[in-house]
This record gives structure tokens, C-alpha cells and sequence, in this order.
């Protein structure tokens, strides 16, 4: 009999929670042993996701330490400042951990308490902490106890500016990026702002002034690139479910023809299970990649020949959160990186 | 060396044919060795289809039925009237068939000449083919040679009146099946009725003065039923994109109990692994069953007494179509018949 | 200079209340006077309704009964059992008052106070009120000082159903209303069943065992009937922000034509400037009343020739709400009917 | 007895001409005499538009010089290179004329050759053409006899970019527009990429190569600029049906403060009755414009503190064709600029 791996997952009654439970479920050699919520202890979890009936048999627990404890691994789809309060004891117990919020992703301690209100608990968590873009960070995941993983926009906007900042193609210092994100980016809590009324047949944009994985992008392109990058971040919401989709521009310094650009793009990315840079011309859609743990990428020199234009787009809810959670997973306890998410996207 | 069932598919250009080729290609016992299009021949899937990029390595070819004849299993993902041209040759080659279009689903020959609009070119074929709805048909289809697979409407009224009628409970001179759909069950033709602009922020009902799905359920109903079903079918289009609800309204002539009602449809379908009987109090979401094979189903007995009203949601591109095909597909080669089908849905 | 009549409003943050502002700032002959919230008291009215920039420059005021007094008219946009604690002093004052909600609608109390979980604050209030549906009421709401707003599916489900019950032509033991809304109908409240991500790419019935607008629409066909009818309703819910669509069912027990019953249509409303009979075999489209203050019908009799199927759309927030106060309002300050409400409907 | 202006539409199946039509239709000056449209000859323009039920009594005719040559002023609500053709006819006739399309949009005959992909019939007419934005030409609008009535992106655009370049606050070499459409920007035609299923749920680019509206915008801001400018124009197709969102970027090159711009932008529009700039902070939601003639505007300076963002939307139907046409018009006519144009937009 096959000995599967066991997972505990501490939330879980969100977005991200839900999927990660559907990509799980597909999942070969791992099996969810446990999920916890404070909030809705011994509700069953089909009955707050008849998606799932048929495919679970669990009912939400309060969360239990010595019970996590005996997992191979936790999975954290938490909000923002949990995490960092249970992981350092997880941790001590030899149980690998991925938190999908924001707890363990900048280093600079300063930094994240400004975004994120509070102060930290677990500084040296955050110092452990492996950041989980397995495009830059394949290697150390494997070996790492605790993962960061990456924020949706964050995700996409890395894997676009990549290639062009690791290569010096273009001027740091005027990098923009605009963004735009289906709903389901801004979670399950009841708001106001994100009614269906209220978002239903409308576009806007958002927290230009100031969003939190800006800081985030900027830290990780910092660590790519020679000199400190400045990067304007202005997100928009798009009335759809899910879904983002990245505008990168940047300045050519080094004079490239298009072609030459999407051969930059071609060659980073050429060995990359989950990045697909399309054919020259196309552009990408959003729903192209719904539901599947993939990022595509278009890359083009438009209109003023020295602005490279950048599109990418990702579902947040997988290559942007739990998908890409299951990728590190698979890395980190040694299986093939592919597994369980290989499963087309959902079109139409 | 394993080896797979080869299988061949007519058309797929369209919803149905992207959705077959999504299922099938999580499918581990078979592999897709052609597909064919008269328009598109030469076009690689993957580039009108991105969203299988990496998954499909191959292109629409001209329909050779030469080579189709190689295949185990041909489906045909073609309008109405293109498969009854077909298929009378790959039977006689051994081929076993799954028709997605209406070709074979109406027994009677001037029924199906006055909706479909033309003669028949295969009544033979007819007279031989299984109606492809297993939770009936399902020992029929096993060693069937030629299936005809269920319209997405049908599909769903079929699944919510079965129980009801088969038991005697209801007069079957007065059933209405007030039932809608996603837009996606329009299919992938060029027309203005299904533009965007056309249909979204809208609802209406159409066709209730006569649509093709009708006379199909009531042949199917009048077959459970002692005597001729009265069925009053009313049809309307949803804002959005995949997704069918039945409600069915019957007039309970037996003075059952809500509980002995939900009690039958519980034992009628205990067995059925793609039949969902939702605990008394739920509402089926269309959305709980979006990318899976699954049809769930509420029961209830509300103001007045005598009317039961049922409530039936499928994803009409997987249970109402690709799905219930590859379902046929597994019964028709020996396979598990929930083999490739377990996917959970798609929620969010 | 011209005298223009004052309005005031009570509520007016949700979404009937930014509709009636809507309206009344194309009104020729009145003026909103002062506006009213606990809640958002000093917030500008433009910077809760953007769109209403320029259009009003007003403050949400704390509920002030003095002031309100010297209002000619006073809408009540609130919550269930708000108005019922104002209205009697207000009426005192000769104000006449228009409430929005359902405080005055059922005129059994005890029903009332089942449905809406609390006592009465104001019997005699209900026992005056008039209930505003100028298709059957025009005559005593022109005197009344008091109105009863009708529920939004009340609305459209009484204007599908009045030609047949007030004739005779059906069996009132099996009326069947099918009904389903856009999700503005559930208010600007927060809460995660109507965020977009739960509501978007999905439909579902609700609320069937038991909905507010039920007694409602009993009690107002019991009046036009002979004997008590009985009544099944079955609400549904449509990813889309306004509209709503009626589908109605009944058994004809006079043997009428087709024709026979869309000219008995025909003829109850051809007086009626908000109710638009369509051209038979026309189905009305949920947007063809998009922003505009009419109910489209129509009438047909399709595949059981006994059942009468009637489909009637209507705006939720205006004929199904604001729009109908502001008709009511005409009528009761002796202004042209139709004045300020005969802008066309929004398409696409 | 008022004499009305009369007025006629060439074209008007589209989604521009039922926009005009429902503008127009409460405009208190004027009244549409004729309608034509060679497709739909003898067409109710009610049977086509059931939302203009009982608001016009006119059919669709063949196009007639004569008759039109009757009229005051006609508006040309058809395809590219329709209205060249019968314009100077009108013109000599004395009749004034409105082109929704782009007929007369670029001065620079082979510009417009390149994109429009067709040799100009009126090259004079061209010449003679003011380019309709108000906001720039409002005196020239005034005595023109043939207006250019501008493209929505141009608008949004132009409307965006205006106080900048004519301060010459900006390197106007490094222009960025990313834009964002709604899906009726596409127009009525029948089209497999414009179909629900195939925009719904998703977001992408599309013509960032080459957009007919770059060069429109690009000789407009050339005339405003000392030097020519370079613009690189990215659109995107949102899933919505109406509204225009532009995030412009532009390099400040004088150092001026977030304030500074702000009171730039503010005074620029002090006196425009369709241009309004929110307040420091605010970020405009298409929804807030939806039926109205207005462009609502934000200006920024985020994270990267040398890059200005300005943020703009309007509905492209109304500020973007048909209401900036009936201003237009207004304009022309010598009518108030605002008549019949005041109506608050539609929202939720």
C-alpha cells in the first residue's frame, strides 16, 4: 500500500483555501489530513463548498498545534499575521510550512511593518525563509523548511520584468507596471466595495498611492538588479472573478530589435514547466490560464520603438497563490515539480 | 509499454470540442490521435486554443475517414446533420461512435426530420444507437456501438423528472420545466444574438414556443410513463458562460411528505456516482458543479403543497455534454466509468 | 420664478435610494430638500454617489422630524420597520410619505409580523396606507396621504398575473411564478453571499420555501379573486446587477386561444402608460427596461396548449421600486403621471 | 407651436445610433425626422430597439439624398467610409453634418489611407472638417458645418493628456496610454472574438502594434506640443459592455508637486461642463459615467515620485460617439451646450 504524504492546511475558508483543497485533491501522493478554522470549527467542509461533495470527508477543526505537528507538511491560507505566530513551533517539530500570505515575504522588517500594521513575531522565520518564485529560487525550495509564497501581482510582475532586468536591457529607473486583477484577488471577507452590484459592469483603479506588493516586486528586482529599480505599481480591478493581467513598460538602453527581446525571453524561461511565452504577436487572455498553474507571457515593441511593452498574465488564485503553493510543495518533498498541475485550464 | 485506446474527433472547433479535448487530456487510457475541421485544416490546436498549449501536439487535419477508421473511438463534436454521413462507415470498420450533435437522439424519424430541418441520411444508424444517458442506459451503452449523447437540456430536466415519474408520483399532464443557460450552450458561431454587448446585464426566455431539446425529453420521459408526458418546456439565457439550472415543477398526485419525496430521489440515485441529491434545505449553485461531471439536485415541497418543485444544475459542456461523452466513452471501452472524470469543479 | 414642491428623503445609501435620486434630479417640479443617514451623517451626497457629482450638493443629515416636516413629500428608503416609527407624526403634519420598504404593504398584521420578525410600531398607519400600484390603485392613490411602495417581484408578478386572475381565466389553485433577479435587488448591505465572486458565473434558486414578496403577491391576487389563490414562488438569482424577469404559469380553464388571451392583455393595459404589451412572439429582454420606469409582457401559450405562460420584465430599482415611489408621487401631488419618468431605458 | 430642428440619421443599427437615438430622444429642441439604414429597409426601429418602445414611430428607410438634404443637421452613425461619400452633397444642400466614425478625423490623407485602408472620396471635405472635441475646438465647433466627431479612445486619451502637454509639463517622448474598453467599443457586428463566451471572464490586450486611434491622438497632442510627440498606446478589451478607462504615464520634467499638477488639471477644466477633475485621492470607476456625457479625471504621482499618472473614464457611447455628437450638435445649432445631455449616469 502506498504511503501518501499528509497536509494540514490552517484556514482554508477562503479562495485561496478552496483551491488549494480542488488542486490537492488531485494531488498522487499527498492527502489532507486536517484543516482548521476558527471561525467555522465542525462545519463540514463540503457544506461551505458543495464543490467539493464527493471529494473530502472533513469538517473544519480549531486549530491544534500538536495535531498540526504531525503533518508532513502545513499549509497557511491565513490572513496576513498568522502565520508568523505558529510556524516558528512547526517548525522546531520538523514540519515544512507554506504560508500563502504575506508574513514571511520581505526581508526588511521595517519595510513590512509599515504595509502590513503590526509588528513581527517571527523575525528569524522571515530570515529563514525561502521566497517561492521557483523561477529564481528552484534550488534553495527544495531545501527549505519555511516558504514565502509570492504574492498574485507580485508573481506576475516578476516573472514579466525577469528577463529584462536580469539582462540589463532596460532603464531601472522608470519601470511601470500596470496591473489589473479579477475579484476573487481581494478575497471572501463581506465588503462593500467588492458587492457583485458594486464591481458588476465597472473598472477602476486602486491603491496607486500605495499597494503592498509593490514593495514586495521591489525587493525582489532589488536582488536582480545592478542598481536599486524605481517601479510605478497601479492596480485596477476587473469585473470578473479571476484572472490577472500585467502591462509592463520599460525603456530599451541597449538598442534591441523585438526580435531580440523575445529571444531574451525565450532562453530565460526555455527550461520553465509553468512559463509560456507565446508566439510573437499573439497576446495573451486571461482565461487561457484559468485554473491552470501557468504563467504566459507576450512581449512586444510597439508604436515608440524604445518602450518594451510586457504583458503577462496569471490566475491569481493558481500560479498567483495555491497553485504555486503545490509547485514549491512538490519541490520541497522531492517529487516531480509537475505533479497535480498539469491539468488544462478551463475554457471557455 | 502501456498501451491506449486511439481516439478521433470530427469537428472540435467549437465549446464542445475544447471542453472533449481538456477532459481527455487528463485521461490515462486513451490518447487523441487526429482531429479533424474542414475550415480550420492546418491550423495547430494550441493556437486556436492557447489553453492547451503544451498539452495537445497537433493540428486540424481534413476529414480522411480512412484514417479514422484507425481509431477505437471516433466523437463527433460536429453541427447536427454531419455525424448520420459518417458514422454507418466506421461502424462497418468496427469504430465505436459517440455522437455529441442531435443526429441520433429521436427515434422518430419525421420528429427529428421537422426539427432538425432535413431527411435523414442513416435511419439505420438511428434505430441502433444508445441514448447515452447512463443513469437509464447505462448496461445498454456498454456494449453499444454507436452512442447519442444527451443535449445539455435534456440532460438536466431528464435527471430531475426521472424519479418522479418512474415512481408514479406525479400528473404527468402538467409538467413544466422552466429551465436556463449560459451562454456557452449557443455555441461558437459568428451572430449578433449571442455578442457580448447582446447579452450581458440581460435575461430573457426564448424559444419556448418550440425548442429542439423538447420533443427530445419528452421521448425520453414518455418512456418512463405510463402514459404520454404533458411537458411544458420554457427556455431563457443566462449572463454567463457555462451552466445549466432546471427548475421542474410536477403536481404530486400520491400526498407524499417533502421527506418521502427527498427519500426517493435519495434511493433513486444512491448509486449514480455523477448524481448529487443535496440535503433538504439546499440550493444547487451552477457554479458548484462549473468543470465537473456532476449533476446536483434539490428537492422541495414549497407554498403549495401540491407542487414539487426540483431543482437540477449541470455544467452543460461537461455533464450536458463533453463530460456525459467521455462518460459514455468509459462505459463503451471497460473502463471505471468515473476514470478521467473526478476533476473537482472549478469555484471560485 | 417657479414653486417647486419639497422632497425629502429618509435612507437614500443604498441602492434605492441613489436610484430615486437619480429620477428626481430630472424631475421638473420638485427638489430634494435635505437627505437623511445615521450612518454617513456629514458625508457629501457626491462623494458616496460619484455619479451624482454635479448633480446635487447635499450632505446626509441626521433624521430630523422637524425638518422633515416641512417637506412636501417624504420618501422613506430604510430598512424593514424604519418608516412605521416616523410616518404617524409625519402625517400629522400633512406630509404625505411614499415608503419604499415593506413596512405598510401586508395589510394582516399578523402575517406582517411573521415575516418581518417584529410588532407593528404603526396599525393604523397600515390599515390607511395605500398600496402603490397605479395599474390598480391610481384612483385612491391620488387622495392617499400614505403609500405602500410594492416589492419588486411583487410588482412584476402582479402586472403578469392581474389580466388572467381579474378574468377568470385560470385555475388560481396552481399559479406558478418562476422569478428571478439581478443581485441589486439584495441591497448595498455587506456580505459574502452577493460579493462578485460568489454571485458572478453562477445562478441559482433561493428562498423558495418561504420569501417575503409571497404574502405579498397572495394577498393582492386574493383581492382579484374569487376564492384564495394558491401560489408557488420560486425566486432565482441572476449574475447581473439589475432586472428582473418574470416567468408565470397557468392552467387555462376557459379554453382561450392564443390570440384571445394577448388581446385580453392587450386591453387591461392599453391605458396604461408603464405597462407595454409586446407583439406576440416577442420575448422581453431584462434590458430593454434597463433604467426605465415600464414593465414589457408577454403572453404565450406553447407546448401544453392548457398552460398560459406569461414572461414580464421589469427594472428592480425603478418600476420595481424608485421609479414606481416617483410615479406614485406624481400621482399624489397632481402632477402629470408619467412626468420625469420617460427617459429610454439604457440599450446595451 | 415650437419649431423643432429636424434631424437625420444615416445608419443607426449600432450601438452608437441607439445611443443617439436615446439621447436625442430627450432633447427638447430637436426631433428625428428619418432614419435609414440599407439592411434593415422597413424595419420598426421598436422591433429592432424594443427599449425605444414607444419613444420614436419611425422605420428604417433606404437612404435618400433628397430627404436628408430636407433635414438641419444629419448625423452619419456608420461604418468607416460611408459618410465621405454623401457629405459634400449635404454640404452644398446647407445641411450640417456630425460623422460618428472617422471619415474626417485625420487630417493627413495618407495617414488616414494606411489605416482605413481605402483611397478618401472628399479630401475638401476633410479640410473643411473641425475635429469635435469640444474642449479644444469649442469656437470652431460653433460655424462648422461638418464636424469629425473624435474616436472614444481619442477622447479619454486627448481629455487626459491635454493639461499636460499644453504646459508642457511632460517629455513628450515618452508617452504611455494603456487603455481599457469595454466590449460595445467592438460594435454590433456579428463576430466570433466579440461573442459572450469568448470576453467573459477574461481580460487581455489586443492591436498594441496598431490601433487606428494612436495616430488620431498623436496629431492632436502634435498640435498641442511644441515637438512631436511618441506615444505608445496599449488596449485592452475588458469584460463589461460600456466605459473607457485610460492610465496615462508621463514623465514629469519640471519637478512640480502632486498638488501642483492637480491645480493644473483643475483649472484647465474650471469651465468645462463635461470634464471633472475628483479630488486629490479619488479614483474614478467607469460605472460612475455609464449613460452620461461626462469625463471624470485623477491625477497622481505614486511611488515612483517623477512619473504622473492621470486616470480617466467616460462611457465610450456617450462622451466617446453619441452624447459628445448631440454636444456637438448643441454646439452647432447654438443651443445651450449642455441641453438634453444633463441626465445622471445609470448606477448601481
Amino acid at each position: 500500500m502506498e504511503q501518501k504524504y499528509t497536509i494540514g492546511i490552517v484556514g482554508g475558508t477562503g479562495y485561496t483555501g478552496v483551491e488549494l483543497l480542488r488542486i490537492l485533491a488531485g494531488h498522487p501522493h499527498v492527502t489532507v489530513k486536517m484543516i482548521t478554522s476558527r471561525s467555522e470549527k465542525g462545519v463540514r467542509l463540503d457544506d461551505m463548498f458543495p464543490s467539493l461533495r464527493g471529494v473530502y470527508d472533513l469538517a473544519f477543526e480549531d486549530i491544534d498545534l500538536d495535531a498540526l505537528k504531525q503533518c508532513d507538511l502545513v499549509f497557511f491560507a491565513t490572513p496576513n499575521g498568522v502565520a508568523m505566530n505558529y510556524v516558528k513551533e512547526l517548525v522546531s517539530a520538523g514540519v515544512k510550512v507554506i504560508d500563502l500570505a504575506a508574513d514571511f515575504r520581505i526581508k526588511d522588517l521595517s519595510v513590512w511593518s509599515k504595509w502590513y500594521g503590526m509588528e513581527h513575531a517571527a523575525p528569524e522565520i522571515v530570515e529563514q525563509a525561502v521566497y517561492g518564485l521557483p523561477e529564481i529560487y528552484r534550488e534553495q525550495i527544495k531545501t527549505a523548511q519555511v516558504i514565502a509564497n509570492p504574492g498574485c501581482y507580485a508573481t506576475a510582475v516578476q516573472l514579466g520584468f525577469i528577463p529584462l532586468v536580469e539582462s540589463g536591457l532596460v532603464d531601472v529607473n522608470h519601470l511601470i507596471a500596470n496591473v489589473a486583477s479579477g475579484v476573487s484577488g481581494a478575497g471572501k471577507g463581506a465588503s462593500v466595495a467588492t458587492l457583485y452590484s458594486e464591481v458588476n459592469e465597472s473598472y477602476k483603479a486602486y491603491a496607486a498611492q500605495g499597494h503592498r506588493h509593490q514593495p514586495e516586486i521591489k525587493q525582489q528586482l532589488d536582488s536582480l538588479s545592478e542598481t536599486p529599480v524605481k517601479l510605478t505599481f497601479v492596480p485596477h480591478l476587473i469585473p470578473m472573478t479571476r484572472g490577472i493581467h500585467a502591462t509592463l513598460y520599460a525603456t530599451d538602453v541597449k538598442n534591441k530589435t523585438a526580435e531580440q527581446v523575445q529571444e531574451i525571453f525565450a532562453q530565460r524561461y526555455q527550461n520553465e514547466p509553468f512559463v509560456d511565452v507565446l508566439p510573437v504577436g499573439d497576446y495573451p487572455e486571461t482565461r487561457s490560464v484559468k485554473g491552470g498553474n501557468i504563467c504566459r507571457i507576450s512581449v512586444l515593441k510597439p508604436q515608440d520603438e524604445e518602450i518594451i511593452v510586457v504583458l503577462c498574465v496569471i490566475d491569481n488564485l493558481v500560479k498567483g497563490a495555491a497553485g504555486q503553493a503545490v509547485q514549491n510543495m512538490n519541490l520541497m518533498l522531492g517529487f516531480e515539480e509537475t505533479l497535480g498541475l498539469t491539468a488544462a485550464p478551463l475554457v471557455p
